[in-house]
């Protein structure tokens, strides 16, 4: 009953997935050009450009020297920005980038959200993946929202307004893991897709990979891993996706996993 | 004028931190134990242990199959725990762990955290320490608290409280990277002892690496990099570390340099 759809973007593709059916549902080619290496870093070429939204202007003129010193303590790259309640904060952009991290790691930084409802099996799914590019030799990260509520969103409630908080904020370390070089695979139901889309719009087009594990709310709800469906059912618990909140599927999702039983009962 | 001073414990020792002298201050041995390649993650051992501070019960009887899965997919791991505001909040772990990203990487995950006034030099030092690391096959990624004050922070203003928060979330961000087996190099004035101790907390012993830029405060304010200590001394600043605001200096911190001009002057 597994079947895997590929729709919009083709990000997929971009960064090196393949196969996309069967169990192998997002792998990477087990070729990998070269073992990982130690490499220098790249000097500055002294352009002017924009880095994650925010843009850089360099002095226009450099001695050698300088130029030497920037790219080795990247002073020069400073630039004063006033951002959101940030005053008086500047930017500080440091020779090595995402790029030189990649070349060090052989593989393409990005996130992989994986969104469905409670019991679709996305922190299954996260696992498996996680395992799954490990042994090719991948470096992943699983940020799962149950757990970072233990954490960094540990003085975050359920309503509304910190629920969006609790996915910024996942949002916005993905994009450092991200950034890092690693495969971030976040997983949390993230049910509104104007959130979604914001932690979309952080990352650089391509480097967001939606995946959809769409199985239906009777399925979730017989399975009930947790016992939640049960208690929002008797009303102790308010608010809960897909019982009296809803959930917004994604209009254009990188991967859709339509499944009736493999990812949600495939261990029960 | 460059002192390095190594004080308190000796975790940079067990973290394989070479040469306390000069400019190579923090190294790594070049002699690396194997070139990275891709590994098999371990399988689970099915013992009860304590993960990040949290008990993780695991079923006492598990079937070959069932153990098979719980490798697999992490699913025999769920144990329902109550923290802080989360309720009903499942802590979900997986095979793959920080030891198995580690061996993958041939590094130890560790927060190198630099703590000192303003203009003292940490951001110059934090990309040095990257650069050199990275030049040494060493993934690296850089926590510099200005920069998140762009995007993970960006909701934080300056008052006391939000002053703790942006260093708390901070802190939590710095341990998920050095569990994602990054060497974290976190820069920030961060200049309450009880805020960089509860940091050093989150972490396991001998990973969280405090480096004190002891640069006097008449030296940061010659220097003036940003032009912050003249708008503080003319009151548009208020609560400013050093001028009305105090650093506490660490009791026992790893590392102490003590530089009255190299770090903060070097490339002036």
């Amino acid at each position: 009953m597994l079947q895997i759809a590929k729709c919009g973007h083709s990000a997929t593709e971009k960064l090196g997935f393949t196969r996309l059916c069967g169990i192998e549902a997002i792998g990477l080619s087990r070729n990998r050009k070269s073992l990982l290496k130690p490499i220098l870093a790249k000097e500055d070429n002294g352009a002017s450009r924009i880095e994650d939204g925010h843009q850089v202007k360099k002095p226009n003129v450099l001695t050698p020297l300088a130029n030497h010193s920037a790219a080795l303590f990247g002073k020069n790259l400073r630039e004063k920005s006033n951002i959101g309640n940030s005053m008086n904060i500047l930017w500080h952009e440091c020779p090595i980038q995402k790029l030189d991290r990649e070349h060090l790691l052989q593989q393409k930084g990005c996130v992989i959200w994986l969104t469905g409802l409670s019991g679709s099996g996305k922190s299954t799914l996260a696992c498996f993946l996680s395992r799954s590019l490990h042994s090719r030799g991948k470096l992943t990260y699983i940020l799962d929202g149950d757990n970072i509520r233990h954490g960094l969103n540990r003085d975050l409630s359920f309503r509304a307004e910190d629920r969006a908080e609790n996915i910024r904020r996942i949002g916005e370390v993905a994009k450092l893991l991200a950034d890092a070089g690693l495969i971030c695979i976040a997983s949390l139901i993230s049910p509104y897709r104007k959130d979604r889309d914001a932690c979309r719009a952080l990352l650089p087009e391509g480097n967001f990979i939606e995946v959809f594990i769409d199985v239906p709310l009777e399925v979730c709800e017989a399975r009930d891993p947790k016992g939640l469906y049960k208690l929002a059912r008797a009303g102790k618990i308010k608010g809960f996706t897909g019982i009296d909140d809803p959930y917004e599927p994604p209009y254009s999702c990188e991967v859709g996993i339509y499944c009736l039983t493999c990812v949600a009962l495939a261990l029960d």
